[in-house]
């Protein structure tokens, strides 16, 4: 397969490049010197995937949320995670379903706040949860046997030195292991469905 | 108790203010003459608030989403929902917050398709899945004994030659059986609840 990667260059992006290098995957991220993307902006997506041409999968490991207390947080704060990790998702989902050969996929990355609060998370919940709901709303709606779904990972090993005090208690999973939920996703049958690796 | 009611000129938000009508009930909507309110604003959201003055309970059931077809879906058009019915109402409570006495509660309004994918109805999903998560991972955050829940009602019965053919096979419920469920918001003790009335 073709595979478009989003996000390469990041931890997760790099442990999926690996789970699905007996594939072409095309590794692309903000600052790629092939493949640069800009997913908060139309034009820069619409540019990569000419750039591409038509592909067998999407994949998805980008996105900013805002963590902070909710008692000091601002409207401009919130829309942080909505306007990218959010809608710059969406809009891979949105504009790419038009470059996927029949019966390719999409898969994008939410992440266990979605299901599991945290302190100074209200952003990240809501955001992994609209992706989820968008998922399953979308798989109904796609057509020419195309699919959808996402993964939802706990806090990476790889970066609990950073994240972990926000995750007191939580079980870290390395990168390697949550990147074989992309490949269930790419590789196998299901669409809607919301992988949890934790 | 002295309630904010924004949106309390549509269908939901008229039959909400009769069944709280035994407290003091501030109806504030886009078009009102006394309480006007754009919800996609922070200037006027603000302003509100400080022609409210203090209150002991916030009701939201206001915001605007996009339907159509997944295949034509734009960005812009995804982003209609996001920055009306999900910014909106989670600006409401990130700014009302501040406004509400201790002991204060704030309800949003979410919807059946969270739950219940449609056809067209991928951006409902996402939207009222993330006012879910929003409220879910808010209600651990908010100070002073502070409350927030959502109401996710199914098709309003008094909506429903407009909205039903959207909703084959749906049971639709009347608005004033769903406005019970914000009484059981600002009047009960849970936090974090999203009342399902279907």
């Amino acid at each position: 397969m073709k595979i478009l990667l989003v996000g390469a260059s990041g931890t997760l992006g790099r442990a999926i490049a690996q789970t699905l290098s007996h594939h072409e995957v095309l590794a692309a991220s903000r600052n790629s010197a092939q493949f640069p993307v800009d997913i908060t902006d139309d034009a820069s997506v619409s540019a990569l995937l000419r750039k591409t041409g038509k592909v067998d999968a999407i994949v998805s490991a980008a996105g900013v949320l805002h963590f902070g207390p909710l008692p000091e947080m601002s409207p401009a704060q919130f829309s942080i995670g909505l306007n990218d990790k959010l809608l710059g998702q969406v809009r891979l989902a949105l504009l790419g379903q038009h470059a996927l050969n029949d019966g390719g996929s999409i898969t994008l990355t939410t992440g266990i706040v979605a299901d599991e609060p945290i302190r100074a998370g209200a952003n990240a919940s809501a955001v992994n949860r609209a992706l989820e709901g968008f998922v399953q709303g979308a798989a109904f709606e796609l057509q020419r046997g195309l699919r959808i779904n996402a993964v939802s990972p706990s806090v990476l090993t790889e970066s609990w030195a950073d994240y972990g005090p926000f995750f007191p208690g939580f079980e870290p999973v390395t990168a390697a292991r949550a990147a074989l939920a992309y490949q269930r996703s790419v590789e196998g049958v299901q669409s809607g469905r919301v992988y949890r690796v934790w």
